[in-house]
């Protein structure tokens, strides 16, 4: 395999070919088909993200994937920022369409003409739904699996609010759904205030969720964004006041995608393949049998099986004989599973098991009673390394430097002082081609521009996907 | 509400719309959004369809939604039998496409290049997978919500084998798998193999299953396909075998829809709105307080919540206080929840709950303590008597004639002898407006022809949806 430090990018799309996450043979660019392996993960992470939202009261919908070319058109600076990327159908059959529909690149135009029949008064506010679905963008760049691709596995949450106020409360509030999104997926994260030019098209402001590969180049993970009324004006979605008169209602999104995989595969993964933190991991635990002349050890496996499996792991068995413990060790180390169990000979007449972490440590003997209670706190030992280790590989890639010389060399996350202007961030973006990702959320303290020395605050630079 | 059995059509528009299962308000016909209470019910079936296939080891997997030309045209009948149904990509952004791009009408066009891929040996076979996705018609008929329509909710699994025999054993399994599907859905049916001029294009031969909704025409709620070699020779699907030659596999495939909503929806509801059986149900018990003057329930009722939740079942709360129970109570009913516990003062101080049932017979007084026990026993009962009178109104709904003259008046799925010409099934459409269903899978017996007198089998004719 691929060295992951030295040829990240030749490692990533090769663990993600031999694990079986994605085939990308398929015959159009940039559309892969997800493999069995790599659907499950991500349905994992989409079952850690509903589990969030569905506790805040958010209501899961579907909505159709073609938009007119009304609908989409309602939103001045939306329309302009998508009609570039967009797929459009112009053909039924052999008819020609009198309306030509785009597929959907997210969903502000599909919902939004709908939310305007829904929301009537107060009592309708606030308004919380969100999808899982496939979003389409005419991708013209290099295309990467889970990174830059033309149809995207997403999930976008709409809200509706009767004040400013309340829709700022719900941008808090998506900020503690995703500290817990990302705790269970163990990723790292600081979070960016996009410049107004790269801000979401129709939005107030946005602020992005950004992590570091491996590489060096820093990856969007997730945006949240406030609308205020840019949309409901132009969408008419508007309630009864109780003194008779109508409001806007303000608006807020908050958009994930497949791209929590990439981090997942690019951050935790190792020169031996993948590693999975345990809550995402299709195969929390798996059991391999070591063959053994004297007795059959299946039965003893199998019933540890059933035991894990009782006790809500998703655990394996594999007793395959026609490979070496070896070569099964290899196998599941490169899938990435957070534990191994194995059972031989030893492990039957001892009445243990031993078990072996994903992210190394000594190999340890449990005692066969112990099993149901072991496992979950072992997966949480597994989890908490991953933490560890992806923070440090954070901390590492997200450093601060006093000026464009020091910047110069700079990898990851790059933090410097900035005054917001555009003209300073072209002259970094010629000088070093970083762009800039936006001020640093939460960082107040002022700070002077490296370009043009004003004042300014910490705001982050850096080579992107 | 409207009346059910006389106006079945018109009382379906009405319950899909006021249960919030659906809105068709969306501005492209056919096109229809999934509200939270409908998406849930389908949720339900999805996950009753995945427990059945994933424990017989077939593997979920996602397709791109784009076929290209290329892909489509690969088998002659296929593409012949979607072209004039299929949604057509032309451009992406302001680009003219160089290739257009099908949005996939079903998935065989996308799986199988990419099965010759995956397929070199006996280890690869028999190789079954499935996706749940959207597929899209361009339906120039009269769409109905979840019945026909333009995007719609899919299962498909396909399959391959490495010989005729084992495709045929797979048939056999996919009809004991819909067996348990229809037994959770409380959906009776008959399996009727279609026409030759009705098969799924590119098929060797189609085995559909049939049910009959209240307004007597019969509705396909799903079909298993056996495509023998038709496939894998156009797409190069083949295998090694020993003797160093190579072979076509031999495949199959299943497919189920939103229709099972449609029917579910159809069959079992009554002039009070929806019936949903236990599996399907987003709410399988509500409980609704009676407030009191002289106690609090809600405390009483909130821990019974928490015990039925902890029991695994879906189970809600209504505590409001601005709405008379007897509203409340004919809220949830049309909702369709099978079981509504009742909590007041009377049954707090008695230490007690009184439950009513969805499908009727008195209500029951039922101890504390027994709660646990006595739901599960109770949804079991109510799905019992969805089957039960389901089953009544298939029997009175598809009956056996011996004439065409008898047959002038009849309702349903009509059995009569067909000799299996088409000049004798065009001939009882013309005179009776009633469609071919193919012969009745199972009935071996002898049967003259209606039409023409010579010797037959017995056959479905029906108007259909």
């Amino acid at each position: 395999m691929e060295n992951r430090k030295e040829n990240f990018s030749e490692w990533y799309n090769e663990i993600v070919d031999i694990a079986g996450l994605s085939d990308k043979r398929y015959p159009i660019k940039g559309m892969n088909v997800w493999m069995p392996y790599g659907l499950k993960a991500m349905q994992n992470i989409d079952r850690i993200i509903r589990t969030n939202v569905d506790s805040r009261d958010f209501q899961e919908v579907s909505f159709p994937v073609l938009i007119t070319r009304d609908q989409l058109s309602v939103e001045f600076e939306h329309v302009k920022g998508f009609e570039n990327e967009v797929y459009w159908v112009t053909r039924g059959g052999m008819d020609q369409l009198d309306v030509e529909m785009a597929l959907r690149p997210t969903s502000e135009a599909a919902m939004y003409g709908m939310f305007s029949l829904w929301v009537r008064s107060h009592a309708d506010l606030p308004l919380r739904i969100y999808q899982i679905v496939s979003v389409y963008r005419y991708e013209t760049k290099h295309t990467r699996t889970f990174i830059r691709i033309r149809e995207i596995h997403f999930f976008e949450a709409h809200t509706a609010h009767d004040s400013y106020d309340d829709a700022e409360r719900q941008m808090d509030q998506y900020r503690e759904i995703w500290k817990n999104i990302s705790h269970e997926l163990c990723l790292p994260y600081m979070i960016d205030q996009r410049p107004d030019w790269d801000k979401f098209p129709g939005a107030r402001y946005t602020l992005a969720f950004d992590t570091v590969l491996p590489g060096g180049r820093s990856l969007q993970i997730g945006t949240i964004h406030q609308y205020g009324t840019n949309f409901s004006k132009n969408y008419d979605i508007k309630y009864l006041k109780d003194d008779g008169t109508h409001e806007y209602v303000s608006q807020t999104t908050f958009g994930l995608s497949e791209r929590l995989l990439a981090a997942v595969v690019g951050i935790h993964g190792d020169d031996q393949g993948l590693i999975f933190p345990p809550a995402v991991a299709p195969i929390q635990a798996v059991i391999v049998t070591i063959p053994s002349k004297s007795l059959d050890v299946v039965p003893y496996a199998q019933a540890i099986l059933d035991e894990l499996k009782a006790a809500g792991i998703r655990a394996s068995l594999d007793t395959r004989d026609n490979y070496t413990p070896g070569f099964k060790y290899n196998e599941w180390e490169m899938k990435g599973v957070p534990l191994r169990l194995e059972i031989g000979e030893k492990e039957v007449s001892g009445n243990r098991v031993t078990v072996s972490a994903r992210t190394g440590g000594r190999r340890r003997q449990i005692d066969r009673g112990d099993i149901s209670r072991s496992v979950p706190e072992l997966l949480e030992e597994v989890a908490g390394n991953l933490r560890a280790r992806a923070d440090e590989h954070f901390r590492k890639l997200s450093r601060k430097y006093d000026s464009i010389e020091e910047m110069k060399n700079a990898q990851g996350l790059v933090l410097a002082g900035w005054c917001g202007s555009r003209d300073c961030s072209d002259a970094i973006e010629g000088k070093l081609e970083l762009g800039a990702l936006g001020f640093n959320h939460g960082s107040e303290a002022s700070e002077k521009c490296v370009v043009c020395g004003k004042d300014g605050k910490i705001a982050v630079f850096s080579r992107s996907y």
